[in-house]
């Protein structure tokens, strides 16, 4: 008996230990307008957190001559700011996905990370159509990223759970009316003079380059989901809206990107510094586009949500939709003119889409993990007060338009 | 209407100067198992062929440290061997594909093709999964080889039709019994309580990273196509045996490569080799899969039935299964053991598939526009003695074994 006691107890003593340890997650493009607040967010719920980072996003600010509307700060500043306020350290490697293979390899095998959040992608739709040669980047750039990660992964032998930002754009049937399930369809297949039922991922139909590689990264995955065995988790993320999370708002010096100029600005975030500075809100079209949306706060307490519910090593690609309302673009537009008195101004839409479309989205599993949502409603008019009208003479207005076209 | 005829007159004699006026191809790749026979076929049948073309093939032999069984000559001593023979100028570019975009790009300004054929990919699937450094150079090239030619078409403003060597491996139901559609599924999915049917792009379910670039590829030619307006027709190719075309049979300076190791030889040609040399069939796990086939011959023939019958630019991308014989393993490790004496030895599987798996598919596109396949039961046994038996003091026993697993 006493034997018997002595290994409960160290079967409790050990898993409580397990719980205690602390998570080490790496943050790939931890400096962007998701990667900072997550870094932040994770380091405050208790992770060890590594930012890998080669600046890439500031440097494209650069090429195309826009600055964040919000003044934010070099990363070393940053992360010595974080440690001062919160007395907790992130680290920061400087390397880049897709192209610096052996030394992410390297990172793996020292670090051993739990999981790793793959935020090292060009994500502007607009500037992935740009040029031929924004085409390529974006492609080569993505995709390389992508692949290095996960042969990275089954190089090191390491089990690390990956959990990847996707898109809702990916998905194909948005306009049928049909509610989007979370990554994978249900239908039926004629074999053999019987009808079957099967699952599939959901086919895609991308509206840009920028979209299609997160399509293509789909079949990455599940490809070595299949064959490797690896664990990863895919956010079909709605667009991001909003600046600050309780961790960005700790000092101004912590603050987080806001970008409104027409490649890289969100449709939100545009319309919300357009209100601040009273000038008229351009909708697309007719603004008829229906889309998915979420704010940034949520964005980090799904990601920790899905880091703390991995997928197990037998399971196919856990596809999780992260987005927490959906509005048509032309309603969002008359709520924000309507709280702030600003007008609005319909412009041709410059992309290739239906004028009108229909979207409802299935958001289950995040919720039922625990996911409590930030509405439009209630934050909106904090976001142009606190951030938009704050910083707006910092606005250059000739790069609110919109000039790529497809 | 005396001007009336004259219009008319005018119409007929500039239809017939564009169905004489030769057509020009370039052929991506043309150095290759499948681009040299191709070349030599286009041009036999009237086109202006230009061939380019980095010689990777040749350099990946060098690194495997390995040559074909057949003794190659180089390009240029091909190229004028075959004006001698034919009296026809096939003309030679050296461009890395999915690296000298500008090259590219000048070319087709420069040259205004009417077709390209695409086979400028990594195309071997045991070599795509040697080690994480393959998959890379697998995903890397092909994708960016892909995306390179498509942006340089939109960008030159040029109406190409696009012909891509594609694969039966992207298809993701070869288990179900169900005959394999060309490239679409018709599907049945309930959508607001309604059932209702869809066409869809087949869902892949790849067997390799090789394979699964191809299935990338799949998502480009949809986007373009549907974004661009680009005329694309993809081949899902199926196993190529047989190495001499009627062209290259011409001169002994033309023959064809035949590749029988490990990671390039595909397991018909590397049958024909091991019967030619008396070494026992190396047939992997029961032998029990199903796989298409189709003679190096009629892949010339199918791509200049393609490139005969482009889609419309508002078409689909239009997706052809060029493959005219399906067999299991097997079967025809026993075919060949019956007709030649050799023995037969059963070793460890070195890829995840299944054991044993059923496969029909649909060839009907390529028999309508007239296609009359060669059967391997007519010319197994002139491979065997005109070809692998001829050169087999050429050959390295030990670089037959596929040494790459996954």
């Amino acid at each position: 008996m006493l034997l018997r006691e002595f290994i409960r107890f160290n079967v409790i003593f050990l898993s409580l230990i397990n719980e205690v340890r602390v998570r080490k997650v790496l943050i790939l493009g931890g400096d962007g307008f998701c990667g900072w607040p997550t870094s932040l967010h994770l380091s405050d719920a208790g992770y060890e957190v590594i930012i890998v980072d080669d600046f890439s996003r500031r440097k494209t600010d650069v090429e195309l001559e826009v600055e964040s509307l919000t003044p934010i700060r070099p990363l070393g500043e940053r992360l010595r700011v974080w440690r001062d306020v919160s007395g907790r350290n992130i680290r920061h490697v400087a390397i880049t996905i897709g192209k610096e293979y052996r030394e992410l390899l390297e990172l793996l095998v020292s670090e051993k990370p739990y999981a790793i959040v793959h935020f090292a992608e060009q994500r502007s739709a607009p500037y992935s159509m740009k040029s031929s040669s924004h085409r390529r980047l974006t492609v080569n750039n993505n995709l390389s990223a992508t692949n290095d990660v996960l042969a990275a992964i089954v190089e090191s032998k390491l089990d690390i759970h990956l959990v990847h930002l996707g898109t809702m754009g990916v998905y194909g049937y948005g306009t049928t009316g049909m509610k989007i399930p979370e990554g994978y369809l249900k239908v039926q297949v004629e074999e053999d003079g019987e009808i079957r039922g099967r699952e599939i991922l959901y086919p895609s139909n991308p509206g840009s380059i920028y979209h299609m590689t997160k399509a293509q990264d789909q079949l990455l995955f599940a490809f070595y989901n299949k064959n490797d065995g690896l664990r990863i988790t895919d956010l079909h993320q709605g667009i991001v809206w909003g600046t600050q999370t309780s961790q960005t708002r700790r000092d101004k010096y912590l603050i987080n990107r806001f970008d409104y100029d027409g490649d890289y600005g969100t449709v939100l975030n545009r319309f919300l510094m357009q209100a601040a500075i009273n000038y008229p809100l351009t909708v697309h079209g007719t603004g008829g586009q229906k889309r998915a949306f979420i704010h940034i706060q949520d964005t980090c307490r799904s990601i920790q949500l899905a880091i703390e519910h991995p997928p197990e090593k037998t399971d196919r690609v856990k596809i999780l939709n992260q987005m927490t309302e959906i509005h048509r673009v032309r309603d969002l537009a008359k709520l924000i003119s309507d709280k702030t008195g600003v007008g609005i101004a319909y412009v041709d839409n410059p992309r290739k889409e239906s004028a009108e479309n229909d979207l409802l989205a299935v958001n289950d599993q995040l919720l039922e993990m625990g996911l409590r949502p930030i509405t439009l409603n209630e934050e909106l008019l904090n976001e142009v007060e606190q951030v938009a009208k704050k910083y707006s003479s910092r606005c250059d207005q000739n790069k609110i338009p919109c000039l790529s076209r497809w």
